[in-house]
């Protein structure tokens, strides 16, 4: 009789009443989500339930296997390199993915690394690299693998076979205000790292306004949940936690950020993208058993950016075009003189999504080229009336509305004022 | 932009983080939810929040409000008498409806009776008096204003058009695990009441395993939750906190309580319905404004069994009709001899449901003459071999089952073992 059977109202009702799920609850009610027997409202309900209520270590990894399961497992065990790969937990102006694939690779390294499109005040890598004029975001299995083993890296979007419940999942987490949960945002992001079949990750894990983690003590927990998960699935696995309280680099867009990644593969660069581009070098680099490989060197000497032209060139870019440039700017002055003491990342972020560099609904189109271009960082001294940030955008309609953003998001105190700025990698964990 | 207008994710992050919603947003999100504009997936979310989270009085009674505002409101203030309405919260043998209206509409007040259908282990008045041949449940409003003015009482399905807010969000919690909120329920209850435009009502708030609220306190906050929306909409509102840790009456099933129901009418059946039936009456009564009326004489005398025959005929049911009769009947005899101390309403309440006097699912048919007999109640003697429990039902596969929720279900302590049966009526809430 029915009855008998699993029914997902009592597997609702466990977690709704803070009680544990069996690991056969969630291996059915993943399995039944996926096949669409357990509907949307009923997956919500139980979300809810479990950001509300939370899950321990088990049922994490349990969840994560379930989903793993869901669907189909890559494996890079054919190349003639270790691979490792890199997560960001989504900040503003993070364009690390950028620069640091195509290095990790120019040091020995294979980078598989599946990317996500931005969605809300977190810009998406695959929305920047498609400023490029001819880049393709989507490749078949085969065309992955040929591009990584061709040129030692590839950005692509994940297949729709990989962890399909937890694209399901995802989605709907977006739409009913579930995503802030730690035990789904962490089996979410290793399900499809495991899947993908990388031999090493590195996580970034941001801090601060611009993050989903506010402070250090959930970025934490979040750090070393998906830490011991990936070492239970065999992937060597660390954790930086960096900081997101003011954007990284210079530039929050599309196109914006990818021109500030060249100038990193071409030696240059601002210094905190250089410094959290190696950390996480080094971090791959080691996780992946790769010694005495020197990425400074590798930006210095031209090898990562050939690296780079390669890869884009592989999916169809062409690395010699000019990017896209937003029709309309905007200039923020500075109102007064003195030392820049706050920058903040999730007001810059959000300008810069309204200005048109994001997207509100999956299905909106991004420009690639509006963003915010900042002319001055926490700690630089400012004079009245110098540029402060100038807002980009095709659609001179957004600018009043990314003001508003603005605002509020920049303090300047008199000259002389002590200030020490946050240092980029905060801990980390392994 | 539509970043700038109401959306439903920030409605349910406010609940989510335990903060208040504010009139606006509940107005916007009931409203876009009967439109069809949040998603069932939306909803299921914000509910499972307000079921953990809660809703303090102002929320609870706007929420309401907009429930009410989603469809039609009746009017009875052209009918000669006044009105007066009950509702129970659901119980195991929960009959009282069926001898309770027409009872109230012999003594002088109109009981317009917006009743459901069963769900779960308990029953539902519909599924109870369909199974008087020729009966039909759905009437349109001109229908039901009819027969309520030509018999002085009416119990009819409630139509499409009133609170559809409710209606909706009812079947969403249903298969969502979000049914056993207070703030809820309440609003739920109160939202169709207000609509159907009753001048007066009395809640029978059910306290027990069979019930909804299991303990006095949560039974409580419910009552004076609802009491206090009655009377704010300017419907005079009390209620009854009855007990239900036993099933009322000897038998739970549709068939089986219309039989007993008709017993009361003739001025019998058991002691507990009859009291139960009276105490609801003068309440009724009372709160209607109608003076010097005897309900026990109107039992006595047959008055209110003309009253039932009448109302019975006018939705086209023959009051002289046999009643269905289950195939098969299994006999559960008592283990021992002794004092009956303990039947629980909840064990019989399962029992009934798998017999197929209730459904798993709302479009699943029920049985006529499915349920439970009672051969006794807590506080009788019984003798070893005695007949304790006789099941019926048409397919007799399912007796297995049900005497799986029997087992366990009562206890027989020796003879001469003191026991005071719990009072019917535990406290009134005005």
């Amino acid at each position: 009789m029915a009855l008998l059977s699993m029914d997902v109202i009592s597997v609702i009702r466990t977690k709704r009443d803070r009680g544990e799920l069996s690991d056969q609850q969630i291996d059915w009610v993943i399995d039944a989500y996926t096949r669409g027997e357990v509907a949307d409202e009923q997956m919500s309900a139980l979300a809810m339930a479990i950001l509300l209520n939370g899950m321990n270590r088990r049922e994490i990894a349990r969840w994560t296997a379930a989903m793993i399961a869901s669907g189909e497992r890559m494996d890079f065990s054919a190349l003639s390199r270790p691979t490792a790969d890199k997560h960001s937990t989504g900040g503003v102006g993070d364009k690390i993915t950028l620069p640091l694939a195509p290095l990790v690779a120019a040091c020995g390294a294979a980078v598989p690394q599946l990317s996500g499109r931005g969605l809300g005040h977190t810009g998406g890598t695959l929305d920047k690299l498609e400023s490029i004029p001819g880049w393709r975001a989507l490749l078949s299995n085969e065309e992955m693998l040929s591009v990584l083993e061709g040129t030692g890296a590839v950005i692509c979007a994940a297949g729709d076979g990989l962890a399909p419940a937890d694209k399901k999942l995802y989605a709907l987490r977006d739409v009913t205000g579930t995503v802030e949960a730690i035990p789904l945002i962490a089996s979410s992001i290793m399900s499809k790292k495991i899947a993908e079949g990388t031999g090493s990750l590195v996580l970034d894990v941001k801090v601060g306004t611009g993050a989903f983690m506010k402070t250090l003590q959930d970025a934490r927990e979040l750090a070393s949940t998906m830490v011991g998960l990936g070492t239970d699935h065999g992937v060597k696995t660390v954790a930086l936690l960096t900081d997101m309280s003011t954007p990284l680099g210079l530039t929050a867009g599309n196109a914006l950020e990818v021109r500030e990644s060249v100038e990193v593969l071409a030696g240059g660069g601002p210094s905190d993208v250089v410094e959290l581009t190696l950390a996480l070098a080094r971090e791959m680099l080691d996780a992946a058993g790769v010694k005495d490989a020197d990425p400074a060197k590798a930006l210095a000497d031209g090898s990562a950016m050939d690296v780079w032209r390669r890869m884009i060139a592989a999916q169809g870019g062409d690395p010699d075009a000019e990017l896209p440039v937003a029709r309309e700017q905007h200039v923020i002055k500075a109102p007064a003189s003195g030392v820049l003491t706050r920058l903040d990342a999730y007001g810059i972020g959000v300008a810069a999504w309204r200005l048109g560099a994001g997207r509100a609904r999956k299905e909106d189109p991004v420009q690639a080229g509006a963003g915010v271009e900042m002319h001055a960082k926490p700690g630089d001294t400012v004079t009245e009336g110098q540029p402060l940030l100038t807002l980009h955008t095709d659609t001179p309609e957004r600018f009043e509305y990314a003001l508003e953003s603005v605002e509020g998001s920049y303090d300047i105190a008199a000259a002389g004022t002590d200030f020490t700025a946050s240092p980029v990698v905060l801990e980390r964990i392994a």
